[in-house]
């Protein structure tokens, strides 16, 4: 990769080498070739085998938001790969960037090291960090924006769990209005065509365009419902943060919102089969009594996190190299 | 090493490839290996050589309070043994994993990393942290609690200093009511058969029932002082930081805590070959006009931090794989 | 290198193997040498050739001062090399140390590493750091004092763009009373036998004893000026950051100090083939419309940050190894 690269938000044919700004940049072959890689990268992360695809490679990690999971997964996954790494995990501990413009910052850093890897409080900050970058830019959210690599990990766990990634029911539920990743997810999960049920308060329902979109992008069936009861047919549940603090006191009670739960007596009621997920952390919206269930699995989704970035980061840098 | 633990606090037999929690988990015999192997560790360090011991692992350092030199040292030790490390080094950066219990966090770190490091300021929680891990934890100090590879690292320095870890006479003074550090040494240096004198304000003196039971348990010959004149004839001075704020002002005056020193002129009068440890950060209990005396052993002692962690990572790590 | 180095302010004839404080401790021929070495490291970066040259040494960075921009190059330097890392980044996250010495923390910290790079607020701190290390220490700069490492990537970028570094007439433009940049680059062109033209407000000028000095030392060939036109026929521009909060509000705007610019009229009036340089971050005093022109090479600049600084910590510790 030469020179930054002119990129256009919601463009689709973004080669892998650029990096991953948006879930949408990739092909259903694209998503389907990085699954596969990320089962092979599973296989070896079981195996403690030591693998050496990045030795000659350093990833910054730019963390303008603490977000401890999704950094400490890419670290891993860099350093499992034979990788180095940079960075900061901190807003504070790039005050001294205060003044300095993003795509300066960018500008720099990305002649220090062989891919970046942002977190940024500001929706498209990772489409002006890929602008500015001469190395590929990996975006690891962006505010109410996107975070791609969340979604390749989440169909890699129903890929995982049910063997197959289409043809499913799945319920997303929570707060869908300002969740970045069930924005990212329900339009990977379209892509592959599954129904989708969207369960949340009427105040926070996914967007109207969204929806709006997806069905006349792939004429996804979709279900709207605030009634978490309408979760129980359906073969994926992939539960979110409720935020608690928007479900309490006098407003909200007024509001008459809900708050959702999944406990065991939920679970003994859904599909024998229905698996559970979580982008974690979890607040009470999982009883910890349903942990120990078969059907629990956002833990082991959580330790899909290291397999799948090491599978994008090869992918990235790899194409990367041969690019070059 | 598969799934969690159920680990019981004060247990002895726990198998070295669950990790550390407590110096009461190590036989004397487990003990007596890892200092032995620390010395090779140290002939190591001192060639230079390169070591990949650990190439394909990775360590997790959860610092959910800041600590530089403990941190460091495993750090530097992590990957003199070729392995890499992850992890956070301020409460703050941690923020995200507020309303986030510790057992998820751990459940989560652990698929990320082959070995969990935890400093902590709640007493219990390198246990908590055990018993959700799926792999080994070591405790890097909880609250008042434990701090096992420091306990190592100050028996490791008697041993190369005096040529035996037996059958000596220890002083230990400080603030011996509150610190974790001389609970844990105590019980070690008793195991090992040594007398012990401890000496502090009164107010600020080792437990009873710690005293009590290095009686019952070991028959440990034990002086208890508050005057510093009474290490005189130790083989072994173990100062501990004198917390000033504790002893100046107006009610600590009333309260006629003693403020002690050791200066040229008190080892002057000390046994000829004694030797003064510290665990560091020393304020003014250690004067500087004794840190170039043969007897002042507590940056050499710091030293030994890299070699002996470098020996507890590789017997935790080793174990694990030949157990797995 | 064994022992602590009792070091004085000044000396010019530092073997490299003690590290690097001050650009007065090289010699021209030491400095041509790293400037050709940093060449050399240049290409292994641009070919991506994996080298080991540190493989297995640890670099440790205590920043008392937030830097992320000399942090991560060195960072990224010392892993290109093949090296570890360990270290803080933050001055909070080293907040255990309040109370504890700068002597002691050095002691220790170099007893964990085989190098230590230090930056910090202080004035000379890391002068008092190579007297209580035992290991080489870098300055990566200490308040108003030095930044040793910045000078060498200025002076290889002036190489880099004019095909030599002496004979030239260099403007150097802003703060130069406070500012620890321009004083060692001052310094070091006058070694190597260049014009200079300070630029700056009367109240910012470079202070008398360092324009007496390099007079005296050199016979440098200097001009003073408080006009930015007056850099319109130097071969190289040197911008600094102008500290627009000193500018602004009524003191200041009754101080009439100039606010300098460049921009691409100022470029279009200046010599033909001109060089703007910039330690970056900027502000508004270099425009943007300026950054696609050939003779802005800020950005190149600061790209040179990691091979120089391979360079340097190759230079230090390969010497320290065979002086051993």
């Amino acid at each position: 990769m030469n020179g930054s690269y002119s990129y256009t938000p919601g463009e689709t044919d973004v080669p892998i080498s650029k990096g991953l700004v948006s879930i949408r940049n990739l092909s259903k072959k694209q998503i389907e070739s990085l699954l596969d890689e990320s089962d092979r990268m599973l296989s070896f992360c079981r195996r403690k085998d030591k693998l050496d695809n990045l030795g000659n490679k350093i990833m910054a990690t730019l963390f303008y938001e603490p977000s401890t999971r999704t950094r400490l997964s890419f670290e891993s996954a860099m350093q499992r790969l034979g990788g180095g790494v940079i960075g900061f995990s901190d807003p504070r501990s790039s005050s001294v960037m205060k003044g300095e413009s993003l795509a300066d910052t960018i500008r720099i850093v990305s002649s220090y090291s062989d891919v970046i890897v942002i977190r940024h409080p500001e929706h498209g900050a990772a489409v002006e960090a890929l602008r500015n970058s001469t190395v590929p830019v990996i975006n690891a959210g962006d505010g109410i924006g996107e975070h791609p690599t969340q979604t390749i990990l989440d169909l890699f766990t129903i890929g995982k769990e049910k063997k197959k990634v289409s043809g499913l029911n799945i319920a997303i539920i929570g707060d869908l209005k300002n969740g970045r990743t069930t924005h990212s997810l329900s339009y990977a999960l379209s892509l592959f065509g599954n129904s989708l049920t969207f369960i949340s308060p009427k105040e926070l329902a996914m967007p109207d365009d969204i929806v709006a979109g997806l069905k006349s992008e792939f004429g996804t069936d979709m279900q709207i419902s605030d009634s978490i009861n309408d979760a129980k047919d359906a073969d994926v549940i992939y539960m979110t943060r409720m935020q608690k603090e928007r479900f309490t006191g006098k407003e909200d009670a007024e509001a008459g919102m809900p708050y959702y739960n999944i406990n065991a007596k939920f679970v003994s009621e859904s599909r024998n089969n229905v698996i559970i997920m979580h982008p974690l952390p979890r607040l009470a919206e999982l009883s910890p009594e349903i942990d120990s269930l078969p059907n629990s699995v956002y833990f082991k989704q959580a330790s899909y996190g290291v397999p799948v970035r090491m599978a994008i980061l090869d992918a990235v840098l790899n194409a990367n190299a041969s690019n070059a």
